[in-house]
């Protein structure tokens, strides 16, 4: 609550600003959740609402249109992603450990909504110009994600290998989880990330034994 | 051609048959590119027909619907795989040797017509009743890798792992081709399907590096 909410019986400019951005975050991560559910060509707008206990009117005070809100979904889980690596290049230390952090981070991002509705749906349904936006972005992580296998190829730590390749594999075993996590199974999402980078790090193969 | 051709000018029962099934898989083949071109629900009955130079009318000859098209064709991807396994089983060798052979075949097959299908467009968008048909092949081949990967570890060649997060990461790297490979682009199908192997089994790590 901001200073001057307690002499007033209105809230301030700022208190209805952020008061208004995080109704429209409730109402894109239900969005996300249902699209994650069910599929983006099954949902409507009456569910989102629906799950949210307003009316449809409502919604549209937050939102424009289900393509809006699936591109805010994407767009949020890429700068998680974006900001993840971010984050990870502050920290420090040698490629290695920054590639591990970044996998770790991308690992957990995709069992959450909105990195769940990034992987699950994408920006497929969308019109070609939300599309070309948001491959932009994705363009740029895929960038970041080869700068890092580069730097760790050059600084000892990776075997040497085409960094489009590795930075593809790495994705796709990441991002699968997505597609088989439930939360409701036995498996932890902090157990899986662990695990499933240990593998691509250190290979399936006992050392010595997946040469060919 | 078969024998009796030759005596008569009509076709054999048996050619009249190969005929049609040779033309339904050309269907489901044009139907499967189309969809990967542009997404399953984009995708009308008319842009088949007109991509094969026939009518509407004459598609409903070989097949009944859009929703039956792609359960065939999600199909036909999952039998491409678990033939791959059978021939890998029959092929012999270690379990290590069979798990390279299939992950190979398997990372091939997503690069084609209808395994491209599976993963890009998937059981998704059908009725319930389908989706549980194709997933529980699914299982199947999923279930396939696992022992694969159980064996491998029991004849010393894999190291100690969980065979489900194993077999995912597996599936989630090798799948993820089909969404990036690009025919006219520069990397060949079993260039990519090589490296991408060698990285998975032996780790992107240089040996002794990735142990955290």
């Amino acid at each position: 609550m901001g200073d001057n909410t307690e002499a007033s019986p209105w809230a301030s400019a700022g208190d209805r600003r952020r008061s208004r951005l995080d109704k429209r975050e409730a109402v894109l991560r239900a969005a996300a959740q249902i699209f994650n559910e069910k599929g983006f060509q099954n949902t409507s707008l009456d569910e989102v609402a629906q799950r949210l206990n307003v009316t449809k009117p409502t919604l549209y005070y937050y939102v424009r249109s289900k393509d809006e809100i699936l591109f805010e979904c994407v767009k949020i889980g890429l700068t998680m992603v974006q900001e993840s690596i971010q984050e990870v290049e502050v920290q420090g230390g040698s490629a290695l450990d920054k590639l591990r952090a970044a996998m770790r981070r991308y690992a957990q991002i995709v069992t959450m909504d909105f990195g769940r509705c990034l992987i699950l749906v994408g920006e497929d349904p969308l019109p070609a110009e939300s599309q070309v936006k948001l491959r932009r972005i994705k363009a740029d992580i895929d960038a970041e994600f080869r700068r890092l296998i580069e730097q760790a190829v050059a600084e000892g730590d990776l075997r040497p290998c085409d960094p489009k390749i590795a930075a593809f594999t790495i994705a796709g075993a990441l991002s699968w989880i997505a597609r088989w996590y439930k939360p409701s199974g036995p498996l932890r999402p902090d157990d899986i990330a662990d695990q499933s980078i240990t593998l691509l790090l250190t290979g399936l193969c006992r050392p010595g034994k997946g040469e060919n």
